[in-house]
Parts: structure tokens; C-alpha cells; sequence
């Protein structure tokens, strides 16, 4: 047995093993990189991949629908939502270097540049978004031609919801509540993105709006299934500390069971996929923080040993903004015939029509990525040496099993690569190794959160068993191979 | 028994069908809609997304690695890989109403304007990338920090992979040959695309790119195992004519192995999926019509009732093109230690560096999806009924299954709702509908291509049995609920 092993999740150590091992590189390196920009390795696409499987599932299973929209959106869309007036930041300039950095608790026009001690000046609000232009524009230089061909990349999946409402209603056949999914690309033009894992200006977003009669908020038919689970609430007034859901909506810390149901949600995914209890908080909003769009909103936050806490989901009650102000710029009905009520001091029943609310959980995927890095890294001493190991959930590893012949003969590799491709056609993600030797091709697997490694050796040859080596325990059992399917699986979550 | 059934593919059938049972909706419609934009209604989606996972596990099973990279990429690539030079079209605009058109077969300066009717003139080339720009332009309006802030929608998602080239050899151990995939959005600022569903200005692509050393390119390792496969050629010189990929390379008419190999994975994907066979040809590019990246290229061909010949796939021999032209822009060694070489008339072996070549199979995954409507929908006399079909493949169908109470009673409805549960627990996609005859709701699963319909009746509270439907043959089995999961499961290709 190992020992406990220490954490090793602070600082440059992730980052190096990130881009060693093949988790995420920083784009366009071979011309200098460019701040705010990422992609992702054959590693990093693999997790990337199972957290964003796992998180479709989990909201499929939970009857979302998922729907795919654009990535670039006309002018008049974010007229609509508010971006365009809005989502600004900040900015200053140094007079000197000419260097721009959005204002914020660290940079101010009081201080000095960052960059050169330069003299700072305000520069004024700038809009985050990216701005493009969609065809040829008509009319030359015609300036209402010109603000009719502009178009902006998506700074929020949740927009193409909400422009899709109307159909989506339909596709429930017209009745609420129901919820939507989507995970795509949003976009920030962010002005100095230094803190370049977490500040990205392209991210992929997970987010969920649910459409609900304001009505009906206090009362989510679920609550009971979520009431009693305790976390860690930060408001805005008032003392932080753990409670109950129940308890929170109850004293109007959560404003109603709809919040509170899906507060609830985020914490059960992301303690599914490996995000520890202790490291995670729910911080309310301030009023001078919150979005444009929200009335009141709550941020999963994560506790990095680098950056802090740091903001992965945030849980919005988005009211009726989004969908009253498409109705009136595109002057359609999003209304919605609500429950049959009956007006107190009234005989008469009515059918009336609402706007729907939206609730919407909103899931930064790259900070739940780094996050998942950083939290799962330990650094243990093994005998002499030392081994660092990934402990990602099986739910989430990104290679499976990993086989290995014991020795690089012949015979023993062709055993391997036979049991290597029986598991891959079977679909489960494995990894074929022969180099080096037995000892350095575990660390190598310990290093990336393989949780098996399987190992063909002479005895194989003799009764087709193998031995299963299992990345925490580093503990070994034997197995028939024509058990070690169905031992994976019964381990793996796989759906 | 149904009828064999009538083609029902051309035209607007399709389309209707798309919008109305939620497969494609036409972006920001509320508005009025944007030419070339298109969103993923949920049946649409989960198409999608199940062609998109049969793509890519076919790749993996191949051994290829997946990445994501960046949407947005500054100037310099762009420059590098010739987009900003050659990516472009040539235009034409009605002096009257001031349209702009694309020249094409059906629109040229002699014509006359297809929308008013007025005289056309000559716009000159347009590039079709999208234009933002990233950050605050340091040094305000000096022309070099500009230029220097430029950025571009990515016209194609190739160039993430080459940029990474390095990192993802180094990933590979340093050894040719290995291929990397791609699925994500790429961009083309269409002048005037009409032909809405299949000219997006915005798509999705499905790329992979093969790194293979020059000298090997004539022999491909698992070349044998597809040789004798025959496709439909129409070569840019010569007769057209069904020929075996060997016949083929051996005649000069495809220019080597790799792209022999490749082409042939094609059309086994394209097979695998449900595109049929007889609709589809191999197009080699005529010279005027070839990429500026590209040595040689052959499309894959679907003929569509409605827009005749379209590409769906390309696969390009795209040579050094790309990776020379980096590894001089960005001054990197893009260099390869290739095999032991023994060079003739000389008694030393040499280890010769070599750039490698690269072969490209690229996908257009909503051409595809379009393709897969259209070649999948039937019209049947059923009695006196028509009904149609969408007669998707198990393995892309959306929903696998549909569970249905035979009558609108609570004990049936429960019923059906545990066995919905059931099912929709071991993540199999299923729906539960009791809305409607049962008859009306076997035509709505008809219609989005639901393989089978499960329909709980007064049987199954006696002896936990229900009835299997299947679309096609319109058949019904009786089966216990026990063994539902099972007889769906292999029925349905999982992986």
C-alpha cells in the first residue's frame, strides 16, 4: 500500500504536467501563443470529452432536451439581450507603454503599470464581445447597411435558447415546465487575460435553461428528493456557513425551491465527476456584481491553491428578462397559457398567459477541467521514489486500462495487442505500451489517471490470465481475460 | 407487411418534415432569419451527435488521436496557410439594388440580376473568412498594431492540428505514421448563400489528418484489407466507371495507396452510417477547382433529388504544403527523422529528415446529416393511410425506442412509465408518449425514424410482457419486459 500521498496541486506542477503529458497546450505556440487561448491534446480532449458525456447524461436522464445553435449571432440578437449595452468591462491604459488592463481589485488608474510602472489613464468601457461582420454588406458605406451586417460571436450559449423558445414550447407540446440544454463555444474579448488557464477569451460553456411559470417557483415537484442535502452557502448579507437546502429556501437565503433544486443539481454533478465537497462553495452575488439579465444569482465556486476561489458554475434566476425583451424587439408572443388559477376574491377561473421564467445553471467546462487537474494531482513517495497520480474518477479518466506485455518479447507482445484490441473493439478507451521498462510504464500511466493497467506475462501464455493493477492501491489481482471486460465495465460507470 | 415504398426525398418534404419535427430550425427566425445559419432542433441534435460519435470512434479505432483546438486564430496563421491570400471568391454587383452574388455556373457579369433584374458588374475577390479583432489594439490607429490584433474564424479546422504538429509527433514517440482528428465548427463568409440548408456560412467538420512520411505513401500497411472493394470513380481525366481501389491505384487514376486507403474508409463510414451505395461516386478536382493546399483531391459525392451531385467529403493529398509553409513562417523544424534509408550507388546508410505529407479525409457533418434525411425518407401506402418514414440505421437513429401505454388509463400510464424509466436508466434513448391514438403515435416515431415501439397493454400487468413494433416492417413481437434492454442492445450497435 502507498501511503495518503500529499497534494501537489498547487502551481506550475499542473501546468507542466498539462502540457507534458498532453492535456492542454497553449494555442498557436509555434508563433508565440496568444493570451486566453487553449486547445487540448489527445489527453485533454479525451477528459474533455467524458465530462461533457457525463453532463449531457446527467441532465438527459433529468428530461432536458439539447439543442444546437450558432456560434455567430446578428447585431440586433444582443441589441435584444442586453450585451451590446452591458457586458463591458472596464479598462486602462498606460500612457507610456500603451498597455491595456481591465480595472478590477488589483489594477486601477491609482496604481502603476504592471507592464513598465507607466503613469495609468482611464480608457473608457469596452465591449467583450467579438465583433464580425456576416457577407457582403449592401449599400457600401451606408452606415445603417453597415450596423445590419454586423454580427458577434456568442458571449453565452443560453442566447440560441432563448431564440428558439417558441419551437421548443411546441416540441413539449405547449406545456411548462421543460428544460434545455446546450454545450457549445461562447466568446469573451477579454482586454488582459494574464491568468491564462482560467481566463480564457473562446471557453466551452455547458448551460441549462428551464422554463418555469413564475408561478409555480416555490414549488418544485422534486424538491423533497434534495431537501436535506447540506452545503457551504456564502450570501450576500448575512453569515456564511452550512445548511440545508430546505433550510436556506425556508429562510429566504435561496429565493425558491426552483433555485434551490438546481443549486442542489450542481453540487451532485460535480461531485460525481471528482470535485471534492470541501473544496466548493455557493456565494451569492452582490447586487453591483450581478449580470445585467439576473435577479438574483449563486456561483459554484471551487478553492484553486493557485488562483483561489474561482468561479466554475454559476446558478441564475434570469426572471423574465431574456424572454420579454426578444418578444418586444422581435414583436413576438412568448406568452404561455399558466395553470388554471383561481383568482382569491374571484368565482371565476382564468386561464392566464405568463411570461415563463428561466432558471439557469450555467458550467464553465475549462475552469471544471483545470479544477478537476488541480484537485485530483498527489505526490507520493513509493519506496524510494516518487510517483505523482491523477486520481480522476473512472467516470471521467480519460484512457481506461492500459496493457502492457510484461517483457518486450515477441510472443508476450503479441498476447497484449491481441487482449488490447478484443478491449478496444469492445470500445473501452486502452492504450498499447511496450517502452521502457514495466515500473516506468506505471508511472507513466499513474501520471495521466489510468485507473488499470493490465499486464500479459509468461503465465498468460499458460492459462490466459492477466494481472490487473489498479492506479491508488497499486494493488494486483489476477484475472481470466475473458473477465476482464465485464470486471472494466462493472468498475466503469459507462454510460 | 408494408409496401416497399416510395422515395419521398425531393424537395420540400424534407425540409418541413426537418423544421417540424424539430431536426433543423433556420437561426434567429423571430427576427427573420439569417442566410447560411441553422440551428439543431432537439431530434436534430441527437443525430448529430450520434453521427459525430460513430465518426469518431470509427477514427479512434483506427488508432487516430482526437484534439481541439481554437475557433479563432490570429493573422499570421492565415497567412501561413495561404487563406488570406487565396481562400476567396469572385463577386459580382447589381448596380440597381446593389446585391452581390457569387460568380458561379449561374451567375456571371453577362447575366442579369436574379433579384431585380439590373445590369451586374465585377465586385472583385472577397475573402471568406471571418474578420474580429483580439484585445485592445496596442498603439490605437498605427497600421502594424492593426494588423497585429486581426484575427479570423477558422475556415477549416485543419490548421489547429498542424500547428501542433510537433507536440503531437512528440506524443507519438517521434514515429510516422499517425493520424490526428478533428470535429468542431469551421466558417465561410458565403457572398449569397441561397442554397440554405447545405451553403452554411457556418458548419460543423469532421477532419483528419494523416502524417505520413513521402516515400511510404505507396504502401500503405493495411492496404490489402480494402483493395478489393469497388467504388464508383470519375477521374478529372478519362471515363468515369466502378473500379477496385487497387485497379484504381494501379492505374495511375488515384495517385497512391494512402489516398487509396483513405478514400476506401470513406465510403465504409459513409456506408456504415446509411448512405446508400448507389448515390454515391468518387470526383477527382479538376485543376481550376482545386485548393491552393492541395496536389490532388476526390470528393465524395451524394446525389440529392433536390441539388443533384453535392460534395460531402474530400479527401485531399494536401503533400508539405502546410507544414513547410509554417515551419518557414514561424521558423520551426517541422522536420522528421524518416526510416533507414539505403540511397542507391552509395554504401552508407543515411537517415534522411524529411517533412511529411499529409492526406486529409474531411467531413462536412451537416451535409452529411441533410444527406441522411433525405436518402432516409419513404412515403407507404399503409391501407388507407399514407405514412412516412425516416428509415435511419440503428445505429444513428435519434430515439431508440418509444414506450407507450396502449390506453390513457393510471395503471397502464405507470406501467409504462416504470418501463420508460428502466430503459432511460441504462441510458438507452428512449420517449414515453400517451397522447393520441396508438396509431397516431406510431406515425409520430415513424416519422423521426424510431426503430421500435414498446406498447404496454392489459397483458403486461398480467404477465410482464410487452409488444416490440418495428418501423420498417411494421412487425410486432411479444417480449418479456426482462428482456427488453437486452433484445434493444443488440439489436443497436452501441458503440
Amino acid at each position: 500500500m502507498a501511503s495518503a500521498g500529499s497534494k501537489e496541486g498547487s502551481g506550475d506542477g499542473i501546468a507542466e504536467l498539462a502540457r507534458r503529458r498532453g492535456f492542454l497546450w497553449l494555442a498557436f505556440e509555434i508563433y508565440g501563443g496568444a493570451a486566453g487561448f487553449y486547445d487540448y491534446g489527445p489527453l485533454g480532449a479525451l477528459l474533455k470529452r467524458r465530462v461533457e458525456e457525463a453532463w449531457r447524461n446527467f441532465y438527459l436522464k433529468e428530461g432536458f432536451y439539447e439543442i444546437e445553435t450558432t456560434n455567430i449571432a446578428p447585431r440586433e440578437i444582443f441589441e435584444a439581450s442586453g450585451h451590446l449595452e452591458s457586458f463591458t468591462d472596464r479598462a486602462v491604459v498606460c500612457k507610456h507603454c500603451k498597455s491595456f488592463f481591465r480595472v478590477s481589485e488589483g489594477v486601477d488608474v491609482r496604481e502603476k503599470c504592471p507592464e513598465c510602472g507607466g503613469e495609468l489613464e482611464n480608457a473608457g468601457e469596452f465591449n467583450l464581445m467579438f465583433q464580425t461582420r456576416i457577407g457582403v454588406p449592401k449599400g457600401g458605406r451606408d452606415e445603417g447597411a453597415q450596423k445590419k451586417s454586423e454580427g458577434y460571436l456568442r458571449p453565452e450559449t443560453a442566447q440560441g435558447i432563448f431564440l428558439n423558445f417558441q419551437r421548443l414550447l411546441r416540441f413539449n407540446r405547449d406545456k411548462l415546465p421543460f428544460g434545455v440544454i446546450q454545450i457549445g463555444k461562447a466568446y469573451r474579448n477579454e482586454i488582459s487575460p494574464r491568468k491564462s488557464l482560467i481566463r480564457l477569451r473562446e471557453f466551452t460553456m455547458a448551460e441549462a435553461e428551464v422554463f418555469v411559470d413564475p408561478g409555480e417557483k416555490s414549488n418544485h415537484p422534486r424538491f423533497e428528493e434534495i431537501k436535506d442535502r447540506k452545503l457551504w452557502f456564502v450570501p450576500s448579507e448575512g453569515e456564511e456557513g452550512e445548511k440545508s437546502i430546505e433550510e436556506a429556501v425556508r429562510s429566504g437565503i435561496i429565493a425558491n425551491e426552483y433555485l434551490g433544486y438546481h443549486i442542489a443539481k450542481v453540487e451532485e454533478f460535480l461531485g460525481r465527476i471528482g470535485i471534492p465537497q470541501d473544496k466548493l462553495r455557493f456565494r451569492q452575488h452582490r447586487q453591483d456584481e450581478m449580470a445585467h439579465y439576473a435577479r438574483d444569482c449563486w456561483d459554484a465556486e471551487f478553492f484553486s491553491e493557485r488562483y483561489g476561489w474561482m468561479e466554475i458554475v454559476g446558478v441564475a434566476d434570469r426572471g423574465d428578462y431574456d424572454l420579454s425583451s426578444h418578444a418586444s424587439h422581435s414583436n413576438t408572443d412568448m406568452g404561455v397559457h399558466g395553470k388554471l388559477q383561481v383568482r382569491e376574491g374571484e368565482a371565476e377561473k382564468t386561464k392566464a398567459k405568463i411570461i415563463p421564467h428561466v432558471i439557469e445553471p450555467s458550467y464553465g467546462i475549462d475552469r471544471i477541467i483545470y479544477a478537476l487537474l488541480e484537485s485530483s494531482l498527489y505526490e507520493e513517495q513509493v519506496g524510494k521514489e516518487k510517483r505523482k497520480v491523477l486520481r480522476f474518477k473512472n467516470e471521467i479518466a480519460p484512457i481506461i486500462a492500459a496493457v502492457f506485455p510484461l517483457l518486450n518479447r515477441d510472443e508476450l507482445k503479441s498476447k497484449a495487442k491481441e487482449v488490447f484490441q478484443q478491449l478496444r473493439d469492445a470500445s473501452i478507451f486502452v492504450e498499447y505500451d511496450d517502452s521502457g521498462s514495466i515500473g516506468r510504464r506505471y508511472r507513466r500511466q499513474d501520471e495521466i489517471g489510468t485507473p488499470y493497467c493490465i499486464t500479459i506475462d509468461y503465465e498468460t501464455l499458460e492459462d490466459d490470465t492477466v494481472t490487473i493493477r489498479e492506479r491508488d492501491t497499486m494493488e494486483q489481482v489476477r484475472v481470466p481475460i475473458a473477465e476482464i471486460k465485464e470486471a472494466l465495465f462493472a468498475q466503469y460507470h459507462m454510460d
